[in-house]
C-alpha cells in the first residue's frame, strides 16, 4: 500500500486554491502536543524516521491521479501532483527525546501547498509513535532491569500499528518483539514461546512441551498455564533435567492468566525446590506499568513481561491532543485565535537547560532568530527535500536512558502528576500579549 | 507493505514443530469477544473481507525467507512457507451483524499449521474493524438522520488504522470519510472543508472564503471559527448572497471550537435573519456519540458532524477482550482451563431467534452438528482457500440498519447497560459440566 492518498480531502482543496492563486511562498508548520493526558508526565519523540522517508518518497502514481479526476480534482492539481517532490526543510527533535507540552518537536518549512499536503500523514506518524514510546517508556521504568517483551501486535490497530508500536516500544526500553516483520524491518530483536493453542493440539502436555524442546533446543521457554500451573511446573523440572543431562538447557516458563503474584511465587518455590534456580519465569497477560510496578513491589520473582494490549494501544490515554499547525507565512509570524486552541505564533526553538549535575532545570521555548541558553532540542534533519541525519535504534534507546536519567524523580513516579511547564521567551511573550 | 511475517515469533517456532512432528491434521480455530467493553451493549462483526483478502493472498516472498533463516529457521519450515498456499474453509458471520459477548463470528478450519500461522494477523484484522464499527453505530445511532462524516485520519493509530477506520465507520452507519486512500480502495464517498491554516495563509478571512468559493464553486463549506465565529457568519450571509447572484450556492459553515450549542444557535441566528436559511451548519472538535447526544438533545440546529480521534480510536474502549482459540483439532473437540479463560469446545453455530415483529428474542450458541431453531449467522465464506462469498459495503450498511432495528431499544441507549447473555444449546451445557 502506498500512503500518498492517505490525506485529508481537504489538503487536497485547498492546495488547488493555492495553486490558482498563486499561494506559494515559504510556510512553516509546527508539530506539537497541546497538553499532556492526565498519566502521563512527560512525552518521547518518536516516528521522526517515518516522517522522512515519507517526505523523500512521497508522489503520486497514475491510479491515484485518476482516481482525483474521477473526483473532479482539476487538471492543473494533477499536473502539480504528477510531478511532484518535496523540496522544503525539517527540523526535529531527535527521537528517545523526552519533551513536554507546547514545546513543538517537528518543524516543515516549505512552499505552502508542499507543507499543507503532508499536514495528515505526519500527525499520523508522529501522533502514534510518540504516544507508544511514551507509554512503553513508563513500563519499562516499573519493570527496571527485568527484560520486557513486546506482545501487542494482535490487538494493536491494525498492521502499521503493530509494526510501529514495536519499533516505539523498542525506543522506550523494551528488550525485544514477538512481532516477526518488525524484527525484519528494524532489526529489533524477535522472541516468542509458545500458545495455548500449541499445548491444545498435542496429546498432553507433556508431550508438547517435549516436541518444543527436541524441535528448539535453543533456550526454549514452556507456557505452563493451559491446564494446572503447579502441576506443569513439576512436570518441568522433571524434564528440566532430563534434558539437561543430554545437554539441553530449558530457559523458563511463561504464565498467562490467573493470579500472577500467588502463581510465580508458587512456581518459583517448585523450581528451586527441584535444583531448577537458573530456570526463569516470565508472566503475560493484561499487564501495564501498574500491574508491573505492583508486581515489582510485591515481591513477585517474576524474570521478565510480555505485554501487549494495554501498551499496543496506550489504552490508558489512546491519542495526544497535538497539532501541525501554521507559525509563519512568507516571513510573517501566524496565529489561530479558536477558543483554547491559540496557537503560538513564529518559528520556534526549545532551549533545554540541565544543571551541574544534568537534571532537567527548565526548558524554553523560544524564537530560532533569537538565541538563548541551553542545548537547543531542534536540528535540521531535512534539507530542500533530501535526509540529511539519520541515526540508530541504539542510539535513540541510549538518548532516552539519558533523557530518562536527567528527569526529576518525581516525574517518573507512575501515580505522580509532576510535570514542567516550558517558560515562554521573553519575546514571545511580549508578542502575545500584545496581540490577544 | 506486504503483510506475510506481520505474525508472531512463536506462531513460527510452533509451526516448525508440528511440520517435524507431523501435526498436520485438520484444526478449527475460533475469533470472537470474552466480554463486552462496559460501554458497549452490542458489538458490530466488520473486517471479514480484508480477512479473506489475506488468506487467499498469503504467501512469502525470498526476502522474508532469508530473514527467517538469519533468525535460525529450518529448512523444512523454510520450504513449507516458499510453497505456502492457504487451503482451509472460513465460516463467518456476515459484516454489520450485531452479536454478542462468547459468540463466534468467525471459525477457520485448516490442517493445523495453516491454522495456526494466520492466528495473529486474523485477530489484528478483525478485532480492529469491529470495534471501530461497533463504536460507529453508537455515534451513527445518537446523529439520527444527521450525517456524520469520518476526519479521524491524522489521529488514527498509524495509516491502516485511520484507512480501516473509515470502512469500518462507514459500515457502522457513517455517510463518508475525509480519507481520500479510503474512497480510492472502498469507495466510499470523501468530502472535506478547510483548515485554520488555509485562512491564516491568506491576507484576510474574506480573501481566504473568497478564494475558496471561487476555486470550488460547487457546494463549499466555510469553517468560521479562525477569529471569531460570529464575525465570519455575518461575512459569510454577505457573500451567501453576493455569489448567490453569480450562481455559486454556498452550502455551510463549520464550527471546529467552543461552545458548539451556543455557537450553532448563535450562527443559525445570524444566518437566518440574513435571509440564509437553506444554509447548513456543520460542527467538528472533540465529538463522541455522548457529546453529540447531548448537542441533538439541547436542540443545537446542527446539520452534521465530523468525528475523528474519539471514534477512530475508540478511546473509551480501545481494544476488545477478544482471542482465536483452537476448538477442535482431528475432529476432537478442545479446550483449555486456564483461570478465567475457559473456552468453548466445538464447532459452533449461532442461532438467532427474532419474535413475530423481527425483534431479537434470544441468540443460542450451539454446535455445526446440531441444528437448532433460528436464523444460523455463520456461513461459509471460503472453500479450499478460494473466496466464495464477497459483498458490497451498502450490503452491509443495509445489514446493519436492519440488524439494529431488530435490537431491544434498551441496548442503543448510550448510558444502558442492557446487552444480551446468548444461551448455550444443552449439549455444549452438559460437556461443560462434565468437563470442568
Amino acid at each position: 500500500m502506498t500512503c500518498s492518498l492517505l490525506l485529508d480531502y481537504y489538503q487536497l482543496s485547498m492546495v488547488e486554491v493555492y495553486l490558482k492563486r498563486g499561494l506559494n511562498s515559504r510556510a512553516s508548520f509546527e508539530f506539537f502536543v497541546r497538553r499532556l493526558p492526565e498519566k502521563r508526565n512527560f512525552l518521547i519523540a518518536a516516528g521522526l524516521e517515518q516522517v522522512l522517508d515519507y517526505l523523500e518518497g512521497l508522489s503520486f502514481s497514475k491510479e491515484e491521479l485518476e482516481f482525483l479526476e474521477e473526483q473532479g480534482f482539476s487538471g492543473e492539481l494533477l499536473d502539480y501532483l504528477s510531478n511532484f517532490s518535496f523540496s522544503g526543510d525539517v527540523w526535529a527533535m531527535a527521537e528517545g527525546t523526552p519533551f513536554f507540552a507546547n514545546e513543538p518537536i517537528l518543524r516543515v518549512e516549505a512552499p505552502l501547498p508542499q507543507a499543507q499536503l503532508v499536514e495528515t500523514r505526519i500527525i499520523n506518524i508522529l501522533h502514534f509513535q510518540t504516544l507508544i514510546a511514551s507509554k512503553a517508556a513508563r513500563v519499562a521504568i516499573a519493570a527496571g532491569d527485568r527484560p520486557v517483551i513486546d506482545f501487542g501486535l494482535r490487538r494493536s490497530h491494525e498492521a502499521h500499528a503493530g509494526l510501529y508500536a514495536a519499533r516505539a516500544c523498542y525506543i522506550g526500553g523494551f528488550s525485544s518483539t514477538a512481532t516477526v516483520e518488525a524484527g525484519r524491518l528494524f532489526g529489533i530483536p524477535v522472541t516468542g514461546t509458545m500458545a495455548h493453542s500449541y499445548i491444545l493440539a498435542h496429546e498432553s502436555e507433556e508431550q508438547a512441551f517435549r516436541n518444543f524442546i527436541e524441535v528448539h533446543p535453543k533456550g526454549p521457554i514452556l507456557l505452563i498455564d493451559t491446564f494446572d500451573v503447579e502441576k506443569a511446573a513439576r512436570l518441568v523440572t522433571k524434564l528440566f533435567h532430563e534434558y539437561a543431562s543430554k545437554g539441553i538447557n530449558i530457559r523458563g516458563v511463561r504464565i498467562d492468566s490467573g493470579d500472577l503474584l500467588a502463581l510465580s511465587k508458587d512456581v518459583r518455590a517448585i523450581l528451586d525446590e527441584k535444583g531448577c534456580k537458573e530456570m526463569k519465569i516470565f508472566v503475560s497477560g493484561g499487564l501495564d506499568e501498574t500491574r508491573i510496578e505492583e508486581l515489582v513491589g510485591a515481591g513477585a520473582p517474576i524474570d521478565g513481561f510480555g505485554v501487549g494490549t494495554l501498551v499496543d494501544t496506550s489504552a490508558d490515554a489512546p491519542f495526544l491532543d497535538c497539532a501541525y499547525k501554521m507559525v509563519e507565512y512568507n516571513g510573517f509570524p501566524r496565529m489561530k485565535f479558536s477558543k483554547g486552541k491559540v496557537t503560538l505564533p513564529f518559528r520556534k526553538q526549545v532551549f533545554r537547560n540541565l544543571d551541574e549535575k544534568g537534571c532537567l532545570k527548565e526548558d524554553v521555548i523560544g524564537v530560532m532568530e533569537k538565541e538563548l541558553p541551553g542545548i537547543p532540542l531542534l536540528v535540521k534533519v531535512m534539507e530542500d527535500g533530501r535526509i540529511i541525519r539519520r541515526e540508530t535504534l541504539t542510539n535513540m534507546r541510549n538518548r532516552l536512558l539519558e533523557g530518562l536519567a536527567s528527569l526529576p524523580t518525581d516525574f517518573k513516579r507512575l501515580d505522580s502528576k509532576a510535570t514542567h511547564q516550558p517558560m515562554l521567551a521573553e519575546f514571545l511573550n511580549a508578542f502575545l500579549s500584545k496581540n490577544s
